[in-house]
């Protein structure tokens, strides 16, 4: 009791181990657009995949940012099509990105870090080869993540669609003293708010802005969104899990000046009577992390939570 | 959009229509016991039913509490085994216990409340006839709750088990000012906590002690748990909530002076070095809810959240 | 125990009893501009105060407003100059305004409300001339309440100055995530933070955005300000009350779009290394409540606490 | 800007600067009385002091608890009236049982810590000799902190009294679920409340109990109480700080089991229809700091919030 016999766990969480040799004949590498030293890395990781018989793509923006490369140049809709895995190296806020440009394609994502791990990108460019060797020799965990599937519709019409890796947030724009909305969930009204806005997370994205504004921790795999509101003028307003199947659906009431984010990475300009409306993705991507990996220790770590005593 | 549409979204909540006329062949009824005056609408409820030819058992306890009555009376394990349906005229509280002791039986239950209309108990008895009527015709929905199934291991042994349909509490006695605490889930170490004391609340139970502690409310046929700290002692502690399969371990380690609470109604000494361990129940209660029943308006009512603006 | 003896205890709020006669010998009324009909409930005032020997200035943006006025109009510096009371009919948002514009004069308020009932204009339109024959009478309360003196430091210079009766606040504009700012108590170094933005609040401020945002409440005459953060990065992170003597300054470190408000009323864009300085007023606005007034029934009503049970 | 100039602001803290050579003709050393080598400590001390011409008393517990002293042995009364500087060699906890012992008699205390430094016990033991070598030489802070003076008042008599320099705590037993309280500031009513308990703290007291329990921090000097609810039933129920003249009555309504706790060392049990009356100190202790020392340092590293940047 008290310790973690991962083989027979491992399906508790989600996780399913890979027991064979891979199947990665073609892993895409991506690093951060504005690193000026990811090219070395990424490199240095490309001949190692290379001298494991692995076809290499490299993104065409990392491409442009690195210089030169001896690799196949392809784009993001073409790595999703032809990559078994994606290297990312880069930081949490990145793999939003990709996440969302590939959650189509269902890609395996891996996330290499060249500073302070993330929730994300928990393997070190230190051990980064090791690590890597181990998932060609099938030796990881595979987690699959939702999205958020989102869609501002306005008159009858979706004038806006984006998916969300960690959230979707309607809030009020700088001049607006608050915004209010109506919340429908599968329907059901659920209740009107005034507010400085409202987060819908996922489970990935219960660790970010979600987390900040009073809301829950959602283990990875939960099957859940988590409404968060933002300073919500009702005091005994909670945020509130529901099942990841829900249509979560906003309609803003009043809205001066309102904005919808998505990851904070994407915006979008409300109108009055605009409705958001919030979807579990169809399609999943797959996060593959280094074996003893372990979510909490990684809370414990970010959160200043306790250790062992 | 915005409207609910029973037929089509009932499935998204867990939610089974009866659609045929009803399978309720025996009926038990249980009154609150410390209440004088719910004899007289037990027996009129019973009345109702006789006439629509249904065989009515009576609660040993309740029984004994109004007095006399005509029909047979039988222990709750009796009706466990032998009611279609378990009629339980009281408030949530009773329904908690109600719950804890037909669990095992997989009983379906339904809650008529005299005064304020709670979570569980949802029929006025002032609409009783009238619901107890659509029941009969299928005219419902039915909703599957698990319960918590704890065990305290001392020593090896479990040395007390007790099903939780609320909560399960670890908390510090009047004399201590804290207590401290390592939390495992599935044999992952989570952290150690100095607090008040830890809540592992059911999505039901999500919106009672949990909510003042601070915990998120979820959707009551959400598959999961909430774990909620107490006053922690630690600042950046957090809610989290994890997977229904999920086994949640809880050693004591230091406790000069803790009690386990199991829905606050049952309690048990807790000793240095104590497990208390917090599984999914195997088998479920079934509630049932009169047809337009909304766990949304309940919560705005509760909780004075926004109406329609 | 247990009961209010008004004579006795006032002083402990720091409140004042008028016992003599009133010494209002010219009274001024504001009315709020977009509201059609608050002229002729003002004119009703006026006759009131005319019949008691009272001379009337009415506000000239007010006047313009209702049309046509056979009373003195008078700018709101020139109120601040003349006035010995000043009457707002209208609600607390409206106070907050005047409140700014008369503060550097001392002015004595009284806010009337024609809705519900406010925090800051406390006598309902139903029981006005009663109310007011009270305070003609000498019958009334008097509470000094400080405001906010602030500044935005920019190179060396103050390149904007606003007064605040509510609340000083830093935050994001909509592009950007977060903002990081360092703050500094009496030249002390509190702390660096990242987050939505960071509230400084007045006793009487403390139960609008403040609140919303998980600040405290303040008792009104409390020599304190409030330092409120608004979904911080770090979790840890707790409202502070500092004596209202402090300079409160915070300095923005990153602000690729970041907003100071005033009040929600007035705003200013910031710029990277510009100082907020935040400081109490060096006079006072006084408020007059009828006599029985109670902070604390205003919290209860406003909050939905628990009545007498 | 945004530096502290410490002769200029003192005052602004309520701190006062001992600008002449120290007055402290006789020194008490009281340790921590379950630490074994406290002793050694102690007389390292006392033989600094001894050799700057000052005369030691060895508080009685602690000459029990080290064996044997050369110096003065006096109970803490006879301290409290002898005594120029009170030297304690503990941790906060113990800081507050003497602080509570010595109030009435205005004593003068400073905290040497043999651990991390608290909020009260803030000299390290590394550092002891250099910086009672300061103090001796008029080099400090001086701060004035009160207590709350509480008593239960049982039909019409005090049957209970305690000071406390942290909290008073009103809270439900092990076996009772809630308990109800009305409360009462000046007289005034302010609320009922149901809930795990009510904290009364001072601003000493803010970092303690009442900040695990979601209250604000007040700045020590801060002439303030704040009371915080314990998991309180109603969600929209928020912490309120008054001022420290203030009374506060709060009256037990409905408790089985309930208990008061006086800085979590002392304990009373209660019974329905109990007043507990809670007030400020009439005397007050004073602390000094070494030169240079700032709460808000403390704060920071105590709370993990953010350093500059």
């Amino acid at each position: 009791m008290g310790f973690y016999k991962a083989g027979a766990k491992a399906a508790r969480y989600g996780l399913e181990f890979g027991v064979m040799k891979h199947n990665f004949k073609t892993v895409a590498l991506i690093g951060r657009y504005n690193s000026p030293d990811v090219g070395e890395t990424l490199h240095r990781l490309a001949d190692f995949l290379v001298a494991h018989g692995i076809k290499i793509l490299v993104e065409s923006g990392t491409a442009a940012n690195i210089g030169s490369t001896p690799h196949t140049v392809e784009t993001l809709d073409e790595i999703g099509r032809q990559a078994d895995l994606v290297v990312v190296l880069a930081g949490d806020g990145t793999m939003l990105n990709i996440a969302r440009s590939l959650v189509n394609y269902g890609s395996t994502l891996v996330g290499i870090n060249q500073g302070r791990l993330g929730f994300l990108t928990d393997v070190s460019v230190d051990t980064m080869l090791g690590t890597m060797e181990e998932i060609l020799q099938g030796e990881y965990t595979e987690e699959e993540r939702f999205l958020l599937s989102t869609a501002v519709r306005r008159q009858g019409q979706d004038v806006f669609e984006s998916y969300a890796f960690n959230d979707a947030v309607v809030s009020k724009g700088v001049t607006a003293r608050i915004i209010e909305m109506e919340v429908f969930i599968d329907g059901q009204f659920v209740y009107s708010q005034r507010s400085d806005g409202l987060i819908v997370a996922t489970p990935t994205g219960s660790t970010a802005y979600a987390l900040s504004s009073g809301g829950p921790i959602l283990y990875p795999t939960l099957e859940a969104f988590v409404l968060v509101p933002i300073c919500p003028h009702t005091l005994s307003n909670r945020p509130i899990a529901v099942n990841s199947e829900s249509t979560v659906e906003i309609l803003l009431l009043r809205a001066d000046d309102a904005v919808a984010h998505f990851d904070g990475q994407r915006h979008f300009s409300l109108e009055q009577n605009d409705w958001v409306i919030v979807r579990r993705s169809k399609t999943r991507i797959k996060l593959l992390h280094p074996l003893g990996h372990s979510y909490y220790d990684t809370l414990r770590q970010k959160l200043h939570w306790g250790e062992k005593l």
